[in-house]
């Protein structure tokens, strides 16, 4: 089953667009975690059971991860280990690079971590791409337009009379014979999200966004979404993560994750 | 010292432009070192010793490292550490995320591994590239004109009568406020890295793309340098690392350093 097949499958399964951004700051984990041996995958493993039920993905930015020096890679590896295996796993780690180095990303967010779908940068063109993609089982989401006010600083050029954007969705159509590639939409630029679903009415949209970056939810599931209200991937983290900082923040993160589905759910049932 | 003069003064001191690219494969390193505890580290360790009076700057392409796994943090702290602090190292991550991410990737670039420069990636713009470059000390390379085939699918595209790579050079010039930006530009487009030396004559180059990748030696230092014949960062990797297999691999690689360095001085007595 091809990547975007096994996407849309969780999310009939569960009845949910929701994904669960484990990008995880131990600065912000409640205290009384902190003194474990490692509170990271200890904070991570609650959140995991508490909204896994409820959601299609979650996304790791590995740029957390990163800061945990040595311990890292157990962290990663512990949580992962965690996840279901019928959900979707994000690697966030924007990656790109020539084909020799690309690979050996690729090998890393796939064989040594097992996620099952990463994020990469196209500015490196094809060969930096390609090697994401080898696998139809694993999903590359290509950055498009990012929901950050630097978008506009090169995403929007106007290339023959399209932004760049545009020339990156025409690419990914292109190469995504195995099914498998999605686009970064922030949920920030509802009307590009809109012009971006007609222009590529199949693709999986991985929408982050919404929440502390001020995206609108109606637009990002409205526009979003494929014509069966499917195959948007919707982005929330800190709002769900941090639902509280008692002992407490795991049902907190359940209660904010369970009404964001039903929020999304409710747009859905209005417009599709 | 900004990035900037640090880089013109240890190009100086060493008369060198050499940066040896320590893309350190466990499958490439000589038999003999595979057994020791960190073979990676072993191999740079001996590499660095081999050729620190000959370079101006190391580069570590972070994918080598993570495919390590739980021994990466180790071993990139291992090799950074037996660097001499005036030579320069670049974490060669090519990073773009938003702001608060992009600054958790800086940190762990700068803090927690102390290279002095880093390569990244421009397409999700100002905020994305900024929190690199807040410290004057440390370096930016921003990804202009890549050394590999993809770079003609995105960077090329014209914007206004002028291809992408110049839009985001005249957006590095405006962000180089602190004089510790600079601009990678692949030894595998001469007539663009003449155009590009133009258009930023102060600017520092890091070159990629000699050797294994086909790149010109001599366009890459006639038209890399500023006009001191100074400011390119020109990079080998596979032929010096690897240039012996057996016990002999450390002279094999100075004697390979060296050549390359008196090469490129060559060049340079012609054209500087």
């Amino acid at each position: 089953m091809s990547f975007s097949s096994a996407l849309r499958s969780i999310q009939q399964q569960q009845n949910s667009l929701l994904c669960v951004g484990l990008d995880t700051d131990l600065q912000k984990i409640p205290r009384f975690l902190r003194d474990r041996s490692d509170p990271v995958a200890a904070f991570n493993r609650r959140i995991i059971d508490a909204t896994k039920d409820l959601v299609c993905a979650y996304k790791l930015n590995l740029a957390f991860y990163e800061t945990l020096g040595n311990q890292a890679w157990d962290t990663l590896r512990q949580t992962l280990t965690h996840i279901p295996a019928e959900i979707v796993s994000i690697g966030d780690a924007k990656r790109g690079d020539i084909g020799n180095t690309a690979e050996m990303y690729a090998r890393t967010l796939f064989s040594t971590y097992s996620f099952s779908a990463c994020t990469v940068n196209p500015y490196m063109g094809e060969d930096s791409v390609r090697p994401f993609a080898n696998d139809p089982d694993r999903g590359v989401f290509v950055l498009a337009v990012t929901s950050n006010a630097g978008a506009r600083d090169f995403q929007y050029l106007r290339v023959r009379g399209k932004p760049l954007y545009e020339h990156v969705i025409a690419k990914v159509k292109k190469w995504n014979s195995h099914d498998n590639f999605g686009l970064v939409v922030g949920a920030t630029h509802p009307r590009e999200l809109k012009r971006i679903r007609a222009l590529a009415p199949d693709l999986p949209f991985l929408i982050p966004g919404i929440g502390a970056q001020g995206g609108d939810l109606t637009s990002a599931v409205r526009y979003g979404c494929d014509t069966h209200g499917e195959m948007a991937v919707i982005n929330a983290s800190r709002s769900i993560l941090y639902a509280s900082s008692g002992e407490d923040f795991a049902d907190a993160a359940r209660t904010a994750a369970l009404n964001l589905k039903e929020e999304i759910n409710t747009i859905r049932s209005k417009f599709f």
